[in-house]
């Protein structure tokens, strides 16, 4: 981590803004609300892929964390982490290398195939180290997962059970349909049918002989509203570390809790056309939609001047409505303003539709404290 | 550029495969068309962002490159090239370096507003060095540049001509609009709209007793079908080189041109469902919602099992029909087959909806001839 005197005013754009004020109170709650909930949190680090943030999420919790990438993994355990869920099935081509990383550092992965537990097993026996395994549910989310009323979940559970090279930790589910809902009561519902869902997969096993200890679920919509976590003992949310466009539009936070923000310059100006360009386009913010179900056309992200300490002033006149790879075409709703302001070289920021892929786009971010540039983080980037 | 020994069977996924024979053919017709219509090739680099490619790319040319960032142009200028062309307007806060990386190479840039101009010509003549400018015109397109008819253009275009430290090159237009076609009339409408607009615009400069040199233009599908570029000198296509769904489905090429794909494995499959899982996400393959006014509903590229010597062998029925961060879920369309193709650990190679974002996924590609991976290609990311 190098340390700089710059300010955001100096700062080459585009680049990646991340404010720490706003990461350590988006950790803080989050961080209460599973203690309040009465869960342990092993939060998600996918969104930043970066220890400084993750040293933030695992706060006054036990210290394990998700992962999505081998990538993650490596850069995790490398920067002193020792107890991680690497949350996608494997491929079976990774298995090797994830049974090797066992050797630094508690690396548990999900099953949801006899295939994929077979190849874990194998690969586990050859190494003769025992690999953790958790089951995944598909708790109406319809990404990957069993049915927790499938006899191929009991099947699995036994077989998990039965191999001495596999540990089999527990169940985990997310519910990913609460990022098609609006509001505080539709995800409530997700919530309650998560939760539910995962408890009756982990009571049937438990009736087939099959023991769970761990029951992990997660989202951050639903993590923000879920009211009761009877019979879970982990969460997983990841994005509530940014927030971002979307998490604001579906009511998980309000746009002010955006702390991840792209930094742009507006190199376009075009009364006669009604627009502004910036350079933040696609390679930047990605073509992430946002949450269209919400709003009728929310554009790529939501536009902000630099207010003084570091604060977001919101543009309401100013829509990202296209975005090409180094451009982004802002229009400026309503009759153009008869004073000066947005000349070519002033500076947005832009609160991106979807934080977790616009960071990936970044090879660092550049941390902030009110305007003062105090850090950079580098992500683990790639697989 | 390091060499191995291994096959596309071995890679570890999700990994970007660039099949060298398939650049060869793509780049060698685009080279071949230019002489044909009389103008010399200035290919983009934005698609690949790697000297290797830009090597074909510009044989039997002159040698001038196209880039999107000054990332690019600091790798290439290290790589050799030394007639680069910034096709974005430069934010002023880069100027300087703009200005300085003009000691090494000639480094143009893009320019439609006085204040933009006025920077340059301030820190070039502060570094006493002179910058070369194209003045952008908006052809239809929407986004960046000036009206051919506008005041703005002659003023601009004097005021380029006036200053001593500003070398003013020419014109140049982007027919983007371009992408919103489908076929080869729609799309030879738009290159004749294309080359009459900067014709236009350079006549009336011209009059004004402003010197044109050089009239620019291109987009990969104008490119491929324009018939007459009279009064243009260069031409600025990019995706051509790797091609994409989006440019099949409009008509620029077959699918089998596509010569960047992603190899992914497949981690989840759920008949009871109708779906397998791979693990690439929207971090291999973007979000990009690919050619909607094309085609009802196109998912996120095309699905393709690893046919003998790197051949794509499509497979209609496999919609990538959503992304997540790390997750491909693909809808297999009508009955489940009752053989074991697609089983949990087999491949599939993704021709993605766009090329340029997806390869701006990966820190390196894999290239491929046939089967054989022959080298690790590095593209100039960030900015």
């Amino acid at each position: 981590m190098s340390v700089t005197t710059q300010t955001i005013h100096e700062l080459p754009t585009p680049c990646a803004l991340v404010d720490l004020d706003r990461v350590e109170a988006n950790t803080a709650r989050m961080a209460a609300r599973a203690h309040a909930l009465g869960v342990k949190l092993r939060p998600h680090v996918k969104t930043h892929k970066c220890a400084e943030a993750a040293r933030l999420q695992i706060r006054d919790h036990f210290g394990g964390i998700t992962v999505s990438t081998l990538a993650e993994a490596r850069g995790f355990i490398a920067a002193g982490f020792d107890d991680l869920l690497w949350a996608v099935p494997p491929s079976l081509g990774r298995i090797p290398e994830l049974v090797t990383l066992n050797a630094s550092a508690r690396l548990d992965t999900l099953c949801d195939h006899p295939d994929t537990l077979a190849a874990l097993a194998e690969e586990a026996a050859r190494q003769r180290r025992v690999v953790g395994v958790w089951l995944e549910i598909d708790c109406g989310d319809g990404r990957g997962g069993l049915y927790p009323d499938s006899e191929a979940l009991l099947a699995l559970g036994a077989a998990a059970q039965g191999d001495p090279w596999i540990a089999l930790r527990g169940l985990l589910t997310h519910g990913g349909q609460s990022y098609g809902c609006v509001g505080a009561e539709a995800i409530q519902a997700v919530a309650e049918a998560e939760r539910a869902q995962i408890v009756e997969a982990a009571a049937r096993l438990r009736a087939a002989g099959v023991q769970i200890d761990e029951i992990s679920l997660g989202s951050t919509p639903t993590l923000s509203h879920g009211l009761d976590l009877t019979g879970v003992t982990e969460v997983r949310p990841g994005n509530y570390v940014f927030f971002d466009a979307f998490q604001a539009a579906i009511g998980s936070c309000e746009l002010a809790d955006a702390a991840f923000t792209v930094l742009a310059t507006v190199i376009g100006r075009y009364p006669e056309k009604g627009t502004l360009i910036i350079d933040a386009g696609a390679l930047s913010l990605t073509k992430d939609p946002g949450p269209r179900h919400a709003e009728a056309d929310p554009g790529y992200g939501r536009l902000a001047r630099l207010g003084p300490g570091g604060a977001l002033i919101f543009e309401p006149a100013l829509r990202l409505e296209a975005l090409s790879q180094e451009h982004g075409v802002i229009r400026v709703e309503g009759p153009w303003p008869s004073d000066d302001r947005w000349p070519v070289g002033s500076r947005l920021r832009v609160v991106p539709n979807h934080s977790c892929l616009s960071a990936a786009c970044f090879g660092e971010y550049q941390v902030i404290q009110g305007e003062a540039v105090i850090a950079q983080w580098r992500p683990h980037r790639g697989w």
